[in-house]
């Protein structure tokens, strides 16, 4: 087994999926490609030799032979265009999905790890709860534009493709928050990702790094 | 000319070159590369027509032969891919190079972005003075990675890449701030990348559109 890649020891979100080695093993799944985990501590994970690979001391890493990446974007970017079914073949499409997989971690994304960071750095601030509706604002902006654009398709092209994994993953973290509430398409855009069989693989996958270590 | 790329009729920064057609701008230059530019107006941004091409309303975009792109992030490296210069042809540099071009658009370049919106957005609340230095210090975190990682080196990898092209395009942001001050590693990296040849083409390109609007 040639592909290893770096998960948290003791995932922060109790296994619900929304760590980022989830859209990893999620586009290793899609393609059917195994793989082996590492699992890092908080401490390992600011260690050297853990930022040889991450030089920002996170997860997940990648690495395949001698060939070593981070960042989720890059990394199921890499998976995709090194196997069959996660990337359209037809130029066009593929533009298209390049171009998305792009919108959905440097446009939907920041807006939404902005009012996560609020959540958990500044709840304590005066200001935490006057901001929320600004924060608010600027998270459905983005889904608006989303939401049109996917209209009554299934998936932001013709096909499933590496966009989609990132868009779900992205919206996925919305959970709870009320505000996908008002884009139905959206929704059933994030259920229709989470019933692949790729994904639940994969979901089962982080889950259970999580249990075994509650019952370790 | 095959490539057509849109910018701002009239560029919010006065030809500062922070506006997103800089990079695709820049490189298109370090390829060689000859291609058009259509101006947007703010209102024709928001049609149809053009949102047809860039969801969100935005610029830039990228035309070539049917083939359509947004999101800058996408562009440059879709750019970096069809044509030989941007990324390296070995595998493990390639693998850092696209690990990196990503770590520039999603983790070093979101908290200078929201230290931006909130210039601009809630410079009025009353807490915009007291969130400064929490907004400063999530740029610092990341800017320290960055210089830990660049040591003495010229580029973050053996030569000059499309991640680097887009770390100077985000780092140049911060002109103005004194943030990089503390990093004077980054700061002669930003250098770097605005003395290449392509860079000051492109630079000079985009100046051009609002020198032009100036007089005419």
């Amino acid at each position: 087994m040639a592909i290893t890649i770096t998960a948290f020891a003791a995932s922060p979100d109790k296994g619900r999926g929304l760590a980022r080695d989830m859209p990893v093993r999620w586009a290793l799944e899609e393609v059917g490609q195994l793989y082996a985990v590492r699992l890092v501590s908080f401490s390992e994970m600011k260690q050297p030799e853990h930022r040889a690979l991450q030089p920002f001391g996170q997860i997940p890493t990648f690495e395949d032979d001698g060939v070593v990446l981070f960042e989720s974007g890059a990394i199921v970017l890499h998976i995709a265009q090194t196997h069959a079914g996660l990337l359209p073949v037809e130029p066009r499409e593929r533009a298209q999905a390049l171009s998305w997989l792009f919108a959905a971690l440097t446009t939907v994304e920041p807006p939404i790890i902005e009012r996560e960071q609020a959540g958990y750095a500044e709840r304590d601030q005066q200001w935490f709860a006057d901001r929320q509706p600004l924060l608010d604002q600027r998270i459905r902006q983005r889904l608006a534009v989303v939401a049109e654009w996917l209209g009554d398709r299934d998936w932001l092209g013709p096909h499933f493709s590496a966009a989609d994994l990132m868009l779900v993953t992205v919206l996925r973290r919305l959970h709870g928050s009320g505000l996908l509430d008002d884009y139905p398409s959206l929704v059933a855009l994030v259920a229709r990702g989470e019933a692949r069989p790729a994904f639940r693989r994969a979901f089962a996958a982080q889950l259970a790094v999580f249990t075994k270590g509650q019952i370790g």
